[in-house]
């Protein structure tokens, strides 16, 4: 479409130059994804020289490389400072290359030397074991986004633009990738950027045309269609089509300048005027062949431009001499003669292409945002506590006091703070946030936006109905240095699990990178928990995104679950503290009854766990029974459950437990927070009956727990995906999670009650049965003269 | 915009009659929120009246109820075949209604009659405890689609459409579920759907305007971008706007005529010219005010077309006077009286606006699809079987085979089987299937896809690069009766956990609902694991869906870990014939060692699990050690185990143990396919120690087997979230499944070889180190005298 250049902005010798960097780059991709020896091209080439195992995909390195030098182009005249995400990860070589030739990776390898010896190790390292992942990995310098899974590199660049004003995101994406759900929705981020206080994101859709065995979509529909498709998502889209290198070069240079020129004009006219009107900001559309200047055809079949390029375009290059010499002809079409010099580092008049130090993309500190990151400045989290008289009399709302504290944190931090949810956080009663800043909005408004509406260009507060987006916006924020909090539903989490755990294996990689400096954990509440989804049903009703936690690095998991207001508060402060974890909190938003007061909740989460005195009357002896329990309305129940106990047999010994931290469960061996068995079995006892009532699905407990002293006396209920619209209490009842099925169980399993415990439970039973037909008739949650709070 | 009606279709006598059964819809719905008795407003209303708890959305509700009336009055016009499907399911109010009002309901809840008591139930129990669900839940007639979670809804009409020639699928699709990732790539469905063979999906997107709190992002932008944006996605939009009844009767009659006249214009020409050339069908933006009839204003605020709208809009009415004389005006502003008779049975003029039997959208039988199922016509599997001569000894690529075999199913059965899997297909090794059926394709196609494009618009593999579209279509083929297979990359299964909670809570529910016939199975083989993943690293290693299958209901999951091709066949036939389920088969689609013939095969997988006798030396007696294992590389690590034992101490007993059927090592009482406690202690013992070698996770065993009475002596190993770039063998030892450490940790485990087992570990230690060395620096598996095969 664009075949023929534009203009020609490069003057002769600048179009040298770039394209001789760019076969450069390409140089270095095949050579990282063929060679072990011979990186120069010195010798003729032979089998030795060829890696045992092929692997690497050849396919989208050389646009990217591409989009990378001509991006450089553009540093060097405007001095941006701009960084690179690559939405192909895998296409790992085309970012390698460029990042090797600006000087970064010797910097930070120094066995990857720019010179012969240095370029063997780069080239035979690739994708070898021990060695150079094949996606972005947090190894490379420069990354904040390994591709390694599709779909985020939007959200990603849009998360690393916020309150970066001066900071251009340049984000190849896919078309691949374009096909997954999270990226299609990802585009409608320009509705929530502002163009005076955030920096600008430069998306370039890369019509590659090819995913592993098919065509893209994107590539496969009409020019209009496409052109239709990204003004709807309220872009400008500017086309580079073709594939000879010398025009593409051409209409490359002058459309990125033209971009660059367009967000300028954008950001001076949104500053100057302080309007933070949505514009419609650029975007590229690079159409170039999969696999380019590659091999055209293998073995008579067509390679370059097809999906046979994707990912090794030839193989079994030992053993078959054509395809070695098709090989050779290939990498010395690059001319790696007139690429490095005779030590193998770079030409002088290539490497002055690049720009220097930290205006290198692979260098931007904002890629690294560690190294920018300042600590939130905190309220005192104590000032927002519920005052109790007594434990277990008062009910509050869990989540309300901790919006007050997210508003304050903010107004303190007005520059490097947001608060994420999708559509909910004044569901989740976090809403005072708003008083200082209210929702981030740039698409239009309407009058009665007025009362109620919390909309605001400047606001700093996240709302998009895409869990996806919004947690790629989180951690695009988070990995450039920023602080954030994310609060969402728990049965809809599972929404992001894929996320959490690529976001999980980024951070355990990272902390093994030395050069990589620690970030701002990601600080999530999950709340509109399973045990009040009893209207909603049976599909809100999950609480298993805990289930996928665990099985991530225990060095950068955490998992919380404050029983009441001042717990939580503690949790929050000590989490949004901290670096380099994922802190998962489980609290639900509604009305709950509080226990304990600052001072004693501060004592308890420091614990992580502990004996509620005042819940237990096995003072200085061993107990009949232990009482355990996680999360807010297990431990109402539990609470309950040994009122129930103790009014019934007075002498019966109950010692009461509260978990908050769950990694205290984990043997020391699995998990830092890890109890040592000698604490587990001075709490837990080596031979009485536990009763463990747990906020999720309860075989979670059984898994951390199975390797303790007393795991044969562990009763563990929890949800057991029982439900359907249901009251709070018989959804309790059906999940046995109830303070009713809990004594019965208890009573069960104390040998001394076996007998004199057969009336009680049936007195149980019955009660169970009548406070559960009353909620049932009345649509309530329990009768009113059963709302039970602490009397001991 | 179109608030001026372009033609006046419907005679002034029409309108009344369409505005009067609408009237009756809304009237149903504000019913079904506020009333639990005085039904018919036949008495002045009062707060006794009233319900305890308000609950339900009435923001949506109107509109999905006018889209419904209308659609009724096209199928009665042109006797069409159609199913709704409503993507903001919590607006089921707005659906609930005119299935009662066209008589289904009270077909299969007798108790909610057509008459006055029977309307009285059917408000009552809206949304009440042990009630009607306030979703479209299973227990809705016509629903296919809860709409609990939202973004699916565009993919399920597409599963639904396709081989169904005559069947018109209509969508709501929300304007908050538009945000999510899979609703808005799931538009690019059009480039999948063949006019000639398939039948035809009409969305209608609905600006209602508002989130919980939020605008929505389509709602607030140009009227010019909105129809670029669907023009991009390859539809011809229609719009109809505005709030004023009258005017949209006109403008929805005379749009959804038109819409069905292109729809039926479209498939005539293609199918006249059996051209089937990707048309643009028509889709419609219905942009109407949020709570349209509802209060406009309540206590100052604006509540119709606002997001005050969205759920109850007026609350507190039993103790506000205003409130209830508020309601009362607006529930009588619907005329009840005009609308049903004195026995409160919808007006016989109104009622015979309503499509009859199983024309009614409520009662077609694709929307219960068990109805219209019929069973696979099956090749017999063992005819794809490897022939073996003895255990151990052939290697050959797992999946192979099964391709051959999905292919002559699909031969048979080319009218109501697909395959289905995210561009993976051919590198999951099933590419045979492509002999018989191509990849479905609707866009653009060039010279070059002859060779190796394997695509057509006829095909019947469903490939795009979104799982969350895939699943989609999957789960909407096989709830309107059809079959289907879907394969994908273990890691990235992650992306679907929440749509596979929500199809398990779906099929868990439909159980209970006795009109309800079974469907297909959803079988899902998840290859590529993560024991192959060494090369790409650690992203792509992640087995721990299975940790998010055994959540569910076990009346409805089933996880089979096949170790060879003859299990993987014998296993692929049961899923393929049953009903109900998802089978979670994990498989990997490398060469893998092959053990048993397909008579071994087909009793072992029968059996579960079992005893390989050709592999235990423990005859008739207890062994000292038991070796079990699940899944295919395990299992060869496992017997390399067994092997090196059986070396170094050729008196030791070891009994093997292999388990395809990972649900048997759970209790009995916890799930169907459980072995008793006897059953389990004769083959794992009480108290030898017992080494398995597992797939997932470790913990997974644990918590399937904690309360087994050997679960003391059980020591599980399995992949502990330690990887990089490395080799198989290397990831096997970094996660410590691989021979030597399973041999090390046995030797630890048997009393009787401490002391002359330090020696022969020192010796394993030694050779797993050389083995590893020699991996990593050739790049390649295992040094091949290592490769091993089993020969006792």
């Amino acid at each position: 479409m664009s075949e023929k250049a534009d203009t020609n902005l490069l003057s002769t010798q600048e179009l040298t130059l770039i394209h001789r960097y760019w076969c450069a780059c390409n140089y270095l991709s095949a050579g990282m994804i063929y060679l072990r020896d011979n990186p120069l091209l010195k010798q003729p080439l032979k089998p030795e020289h060829i890696k045992q195992r092929l692997l690497g995909h050849w396919g989208s390195s050389p646009g990217l490389s591409f989009a990378y030098v001509h991006i450089n182009r553009l540093i060097k005249k405007y001095g941006l400072s701009a960084i690179f995400l690559a939405g192909p990860g895998h296409g790992a070589p085309g970012v390698l290359g460029p990042v090797y030739l600006e000087g970064t990776y010797s910097e930070v390898y120094p066995n990857k030397s720019e010179d012969e010896e240095g370029l063997q190790h780069f080239f035979k390292e690739f994708s070898f074991p021990g060695g150079i992942g094949s996606h972005c990995t947090p190894e490379m310098p420069g990354s904040i986004h390994e591709g390694g899974e599709l779909g985020y590199s939007i959200s990603h660049a849009f998360g690393a633009a916020y309150d970066n004003p001066d900071l251009l995101v340049t984000v190849m994406v896919g078309d691949g990738e374009s096909e997954t759900g999270p990226l299609a929705t990802s585009w409608h981020s320009n509705k929530f950027l502002n163009p005076i206080r955030d920096g600008a994101v430069l998306p370039i859709l890369h019509l590659n045309g090819y995913k592993i065995n098919n065509p893209s979509i994107l590539s496969r529909i009409s020019h209009d269609e496409l052109k239709h498709l990204f003004m709807g998502y309220g872009w400008t889209p500017h086309f580079v089509e073709g594939s000879d290198p010398s025009l593409m070069h051409q209409n490359m240079a002058a459309t990125l300048e033209r971009c660059v020129q367009e967000i300028k004009s954008i950001q001076k006219t949104a500053r100057n005027t302080n309007n933070p009107k949505r514009p419609l900001w650029p975007m590229i559309v690079l159409r170039s062949p999969k696999g380019w200047t590659g091999p055209q055809e293998v073995d008579g079949h067509k390679v370059e431009g097809f999906w046979r390029a994707h990912q090794v375009p030839m193989s079994n290059i030992k053993d078959n001499p054509q395809h070695l010499q098709q090989l050779e002809a290939w990498l010395r079409s690059y001319q790696p003669e007139q690429l490095f010099d005779e030590n193998g580092r770079l030409k002088a008049e290539l490497k002055s292409l690049a720009p220097q130090k930290e205006q290198r993309m692979s260098a931007n500190p904002h890629s690294n945002g560690g190294l920018l990151r300042k600590a939130l400045r905190m309220p005192d989290f104590s000032d927002y506590a519920v005052a109790l008289e007594a434990p277990g009399k008062l009910s509050s709302p869990n989540t309300k006091p901790l919006g007050k504290f997210l508003r304050d944190i903010m107004q303190k931090n007005m520059h490097n703070f947001r608060v994420f949810g999708p559509d909910e956080n004044s569901s989740n009663k976090l809403d005072d946030i708003y008083e200082v800043s209210k929702k981030t909005w740039l698409a239009d408004y309407l009058p009665e936006d007025a009362d109620g509406g919390e909309l605001s260009p400047d606001g700093r507060v996240m709302e998009m109905l895409s869990e996806h987006t919004v947690e790629g916006w989180l951690e695009g924020y988070l990995l450039t240095g920023r602080h954030g909090f994310f609060s969402t539903y728990e049965s809809f989490v599972h929404v992001i699990d894929s996320m959490f755990n690529q976001h999980a294996k980024w951070l355990a990689m990272s902390k093994d990178v030395p050069w990589r400096a620690p970030i701002s954990s990601l600080n999530l509440l999950i709340t509109s928990t399973v045990w009040r989804q009893d209207h909603n049903g049976f599909t809100h009703q999950d609480p298993g995104f805990l289930d996928i936690v665990v099985n991530k690095s225990p060095e950068v998991t955490r998992i919380y679950l404050p029983p009441d207001v001042n717990c939580l508060l503690s949790v929050a402060n000590h989490c949004l503290n901290s670096t380099d974890y994922i802190n998962v909190i489980v609290c639900d938003k509604q009305k709950h009854l509080q226990y304990l007061n600052i001072d004693a909740a501060i004592e308890h989460c420091t614990k992580g766990l502990g004996i509620w005195d005042w819940a237990s009357n096995d003072q200085g002896e061993e107990p009949d029974l232990v009482m355990a329990c996680a999360g807010d309305i297990p431990t109402k129940e539990a609470l309950a459950a040994t009122s129930l106990l103790r009014e019934h047999f007075p002498t019966l010994k109950v010692r009461f437990i509260n978990v908050v931290d769950l990694y205290k469960l984990s043997p020391q061996i699995e998990h830092p927070h890890g109890l040592s068995d000698r604490e587990f079995d001075s709490l837990f006892t080596t031979n009485k009956p536990i009763i463990f009532n747990f906020h999720g699905y309860p075989y979670l407990i059984h898994r951390l727990a199975y390797r303790r002293t007393n795991h044969g006396n562990l009763h563990v209920r929890g949800y057991k995906e029982k439900g359907s619209i249901n009251t709070p209490l018989e959804l309790a009842i059906q999940n046995q999670i109830d303070r009713f099925s809990l004594a019965i169980d208890a009573i069960n399993r104390i040998p001394s009650l076996q007998k004199i415990g057969a009336h009680v439970q049936e007195k149980l039973r019955n009660r169970q049965i009548e406070c559960c037909r009353y909620a049932y008739e009345h649509g309530v949650d329990l009768p009113e003269e059963d709302e039970w709070s602490w009397k001991h």
